[in-house]
């Protein structure tokens, strides 16, 4: 009775961040694909999408998984939140999975587009699948993007925790992934000049493996030769850990210890006459 | 007391399929009219407005028919969550007639514009109606827009289900309809490129229908001047029942029999320590 | 015990719409100011701004007066929702002067703006404070303005009754105010072309005043030299009872006489197995 | 058990409000360095940022502090909601110290593109920080901008007390500081011409701080050469005042006594029958 369901409950949790993940990637990867191969919509139309991505992946893993869909939101809430370290490798493995499927899927339907704008599969469209320093052009090199990776991603993070933690003021009426979802739309938005905002080992890994794999040669690699392939995911799980680590300090060890008494009502936070 | 009332129930039904389908039409249709004959907002403003129109059509419909507005969607249903065969039909009929009325009222409203955009009615302006392979533009051929529709709309039925599954994290507070609107903003987004994301028989039919009878004479073909109606109306059909299937297999298997006890709770995705 | 309290809910009422539309012209007139006149943002701005100056202005004014900000919405639910008939030219008055007050507020903060961008106070920057025909520039005449307006108020109509039905699936938690505010987003994005989406007495009449009051002689003609004015009063009356008629034939009639029985929760919209 | 429990409170809240004020520092001062120095997205971005960085800095703080994040919120609640005196200099700390620290990590991470975009550190790029008069290049003067901090932090005030009155019709759900962030975005697209919206002085000061400590020479003066630093500080503490006291004036007064008995529920606005 104990072997058996435990593997099936892990199963479903891994089929569930792998289809997260690859709706996240669907989206993403797509709608790089529009704007900067087909030119169709701009910088906004990318951090909009992406945002709305995550969004609806959640939507998709949440009840089964907990809708993590990135390495480093596992591996933070493991440090942090007691998600079980054994089950660190299995989702990372899925998302990643999910990331590269979905990629492929994107490389598929956008060959037409992609080989007109860059029929040598070269760095010029490479973006669309995985990101470089100073997005390819502006003068970052890979000690900014991993600063900027590391700090991106402890936003990221420091933010999950706060909208999803029941003793602060977490949205109610299921719609946390709503608002997980506009994190990275303003993260997009922000921070996404140093580095691209990958703050996800899978969303990078996944889809620069897809893309090495249909033609692009020089996947691993950023704008000077450089192998660049490690930073968006070494340092997106080390700002993970910081940004969860902050929030723990700064905030949820002041945090009350019973939940909001009813949850669905409006903060009284212009109702000081009792203080 | 059998036959009147289950008579009445379907009109009813038809009806609130038809000013659904309407509404999605009258923003879906206008605002590329706004885009591209006037020259007001880009292509952001078509994302927006074709997600928003769908949220706002769902509001209109989802009481009494359940807001398909859609034959892909209508279809699927009846194919994976016992929605009856019977009405697959009917409802497929009051939406297209429903987005067919709507066209004809864009095409009143913006008759001056049209005409001064394009005066020969050509296939220039035949892209605020309906949908082309790679928007008239792009090196994208029949075999790419159809397999294009087939992924979009598989994306489309796989979320639809996902947000509206009461066994899965679905919105409460009666949301479900705006979060449905950001999955046509993030595939107007994203998956735009190849074939206008039409992902729906009846938007893209009875607009084009509208636009035949009304002075467009060449609305059944594509920039090559093959036919092309079929296409938006059978990849959708058959992408929606993929989507719906990937779901099932991946994700609603493994949810729990029983609804999340608190529907209107913070999802506690966070909340490991008795796991 | 009942003159003195009637008079004092009404003087109440009055209060809030004055407040409500207020907020609402000062987001609508400045952001037009903010594009047109000193060249930041974009006609996307213009319909975000629009609609969440609406929401903004619902969320001031619901609980006191129902946040009806628009004289079209007041005669629509006094001819179809028992609305009193008595308290029309009350609400009404309290809208215009509202959106009056605050238009003159935008012409005081962006006089230095408004007088470098168009120094004679003409039809140039007349479009930051009324309507015109095609926006000044597109060849849309008086009837084409006219037909827009009654057209564009008949969905804004439609749309509220929808989303503020018990009967109807209408958003809980208090967000209705927010999706009536992404129905003038779309509006604007979809219906700005020939008039300029007024879709509202007030917000038209009352700004027109301030600004031919402020300096703006031809502030009641069009382009062509023609009186204007009247267009944007008329065609929204007969649009909101016209669209407020739609609704109640083609989907209030068809409605449960009883409200959802938990309004908070899921849609069950693919929840077919008991039909 | 006084003085310890207390103090212990003060400095949860403090925390908070650093941890909040840092986070809307984090997305608002780093989307003007990447839309103005590095070039990608526009004004838009600006303003959305913006108001994202709103919404989640409130969701850090809200239930720990009230997350006022802004000297001119927490003055004018101790001015018209009871909120204590004694805490105004502590929080007010707070926030500019974390407004501070947040522009020290923007430019920590942005400095190879401010550096190329401006080696001089000069005015060029000084609006990432801090605000300027016409956003330094329109022409408004100190009175142009003083006046426009009056009335945009005005108009935040009386919306913030509006949609976190629990009396009103506030939105439910935990979801008012997705509609604060609202407000925000749309003063950012309305009110941003005359002096950049700053309506904040822990926003401006804070920054423009950490700008001068890290080069930036001239970052208490505006494009005249005449120090400005004090406008955003005074203006939006007088103008928070003001709307404060408009909304007490205007609609707080005639509300009714209790809360609404559903808070949850749609509000009646069209349902006039029994009036």
């Amino acid at each position: 009775m104990a072997e058996r369901p435990k593997r099936r409950a892990l199963l479903g949790e891994m089929a569930a961040e792998f289809a997260g993940t690859m709706i996240l990637i669907l989206f993403g990867v797509a709608v790089v694909a529009q704007v900067t191969a087909a030119g169709i919509g701009d910088h906004d139309s990318i951090a909009w999408a992406w945002g709305l991505g995550v969004t609806l992946g959640v939507y998709v893993a949440a009840r089964i998984s907990g809708a993590h869909l990135n390495p480093a939101v596992t591996v933070a809430l493991a440090a942090f939140k007691g998600f079980p370290w054994r089950k660190v490798l299995p989702y990372s493995l899925a998302q990643t999975a999910g990331a590269f499927v979905a990629a492929l899927i994107v490389r598929l339907n956008y060959a037409e587009v992609l080989t007109t704008a860059d029929p040598g599969l070269t760095i010029k469209t490479q973006g669309v699948f995985s990101t470089l320093p100073g997005n390819g052009t502006l003068p970052v090199g890979t000690w900014g993007a991993f600063r900027d990776q590391v700090i991106g991603t402890a936003i990221l993070l420091l933010l999950i925790l706060a909208v999803s933690d029941a003793r602060n003021s977490a949205p109610a009426a299921n719609l946390a992934p709503f608002v997980v979802g506009l994190v990275v739309v303003a993260i997009g938005m922000a921070w996404g000049t140093n580095a691209g905002y990958a703050i996800n080992p899978a969303r990078d890994f996944g889809p620069r493996l897809a893309s090495f794999l249909t033609g692009y040669e020089t996947a691993w690699q950023d704008q000077h030769g450089q192998l660049y392939f490690w930073v968006p995911i070494v340092a997106p799980l080390i700002g993970g850990l910081i940004g969860a680590a902050v929030y723990q300090i700064m905030v949820a060890r002041f945090l009350p210890a019973e939940e909001e008494p009813e949850a669905g009502r409006v903060p009284s936070r212009t109702d000081y006459e009792a203080v």
